[in-house]
């Protein structure tokens, strides 16, 4: 079957780093055009300033991929759909919930595909671990992911904007993969939240989650985007038989009582588009939208302190 | 018919201003029981500490109005479904939209009825807002909300702890009108929350909203908890008409132009209790939550700043 082709809109890093190269190879979809409102391109496709100029000189591109940050995505993406595009979206998905939930149900109503993708879920270990929860049960669960904002958002001043998330940007990532192998709801119970005096999203969230579980789980996370010493992104978590379950390296090794049951190399985003690829061919929709409601929901409840000022 | 026993599970300010009284007077309920942690009864009907001693010696009341404040509300209102029970919930719902949303699915699980009560909405002025708004379009709308909190919340600490809603407590009011009255959704574009620096909720709210409208009506909201001249509960909206309606005092009187068109007395929680008793006919629930999710939005995409110290 000859390749999907598609636009991809938004060439920041992300798009650079991964959406791009992903496509390169993939044997579903073959890049036919990029949308930067700054000129960028990749390889020799052509690129447009806006979406409406490539709708207008490629109306043969069906499916766009729109990588740009989260704040304009709402009417880009209602964009695509008037124009009759299925469409997969880059995480966070949009600035608040109300326009997440209004996008699921303008692509159901304009019947596309809208795939909304978490990046992180997409690995072996992470389905190894929601396989294990469901027969084992959870007695308790701590989420840690620090990093430093400084390698992976140089200079992005958009993070630390009022809707950018904060350090919950990288925290949701967590939250997607706990929302997926937990076998039953979590709901956020308390939150901290700390801004740097200067910004106005947060550096450190500790979030506290309870459940319905009558046993009454403990599950707890703290995120922090100061941590130099390289990447801690792991979830532990206790099995009511007894054991414990280490998902290390944001969801691509697990480890069971200290031994290594899974290890693969990351292949998150060949994986979305493998996947994608899959709900175009059914045409069916997915947005699962609990990790961003649990952000939502801390927010929402947080208490707020004032910390250091960030300076890159 | 007979009137339908039920119990209220929370006996503060609102269930004795509104609920007890509007009950004793209904034609469709009777008061069968109180819950109340402080021993707090209404005439002479039986008093629990907890609901669960309620179950045990009343097992034939059927139907609960929760009326505690929300962050307690999640395990109460599952607790009250797991014993069959019909339930009313006073407004904010839950402090979190996940739990309103586990709500809404565990009562459809029990097959039972839930009703998410947003009183604000019950008058014959919003009523004809809504349908005079239908037919003449949105040209621009200002909401503003501002009364005292220390004469609507005397001495509630509650309020100003985190997951208390501060000013958005009242505020949710006005949203809950405006979601209802206009004829395309909303959606919040941008927010400043001023806390007051000793409180983890807001005292001031400014919310700017946005729509999907192609002439981008001008939307915005200003929630204040420090006015001492009165309530000014208002929304301002010109229509593509060219004409200005004003819902004053809380949604009870609608002005067109200036000129009254509707002014009933407030009736806002007899009506609820109607639309409770119809809802108990059909066995249908109704859990609208564009007024939680569109305050979560602004908490989520929100600057904030510190203001004066608040104290009573």
């Amino acid at each position: 079957m000859a390749k999907r082709k598609i636009a991809v809109i938004g060439i920041g890093k992300i798009s650079q780093d991964q959406h791009l190269p992903v496509i390169d190879k993939s044997k579903d979809f073959e890049l036919a055009a990029c949308v930067s409102t700054r000129g960028i391109g990749h390889g020799d496709v052509p690129v447009f300033k806006t979406a409406a100029e490539l709708y207008r000189a490629m109306p043969e591109v069906n499916l766009v991929a729109v990588c740009t940050p989260p704040s304009v995505r709402h009417a880009i993406v209602r964009e695509a759909l008037d124009h009759g595009k299925d469409v997969l979206m880059e995480k966070p998905p949009t600035p608040t919930i109300s326009e997440l939930d209004d996008l699921r149900a303008y692509a159901k109503k304009k019947n596309l595909v809208l795939f909304q993708t978490w990046h992180s879920r997409y690995n072996a270990a992470v389905d190894k671990a929601k396989s294990i929860l469901r027969k084992q049960g959870v007695a308790s669960v701590r989420i840690d992911w620090r990093e430093s904002v400084r390698k992976w958002h140089p200079g992005q001043d958009w993070v630390w904007e009022a809707g950018g998330f904060g350090v919950c940007d990288p925290g949701i990532n967590a939250l997607s993969i706990f929302t997926k192998i937990m076998p039953f709801p979590v709901f956020v119970k308390s939150a901290v939240l700390k801004f740097p005096s200067n910004r106005q999203s947060p550096v450190d969230a500790e979030i506290v989650f309870k459940s319905s579980e009558p046993h009454q789980p403990e599950m707890s996370a703290g995120f922090n985007w100061l941590e130099e010493s390289g990447e801690i992104w792991t979830i532990t978590i206790q099995t009511l038989d007894g054991n414990e379950l280490k998902l290390e390296k944001g969801g691509t090794v697990l480890k069971v009582n200290g031994k290594t049951k899974v290890e693969a190399p990351s292949e998150e985003y060949e994986r979305i588009y493998e996947h994608f690829a899959e709900l175009l061919k059914k045409g069916k929709s997915e947005v699962e939208d609990a990790p961003l409601r649990l952000t939502a929901d801390a927010f929402l409840l947080a208490s707020r302190y004032n910390v250091d000022e960030f300076h890159w």
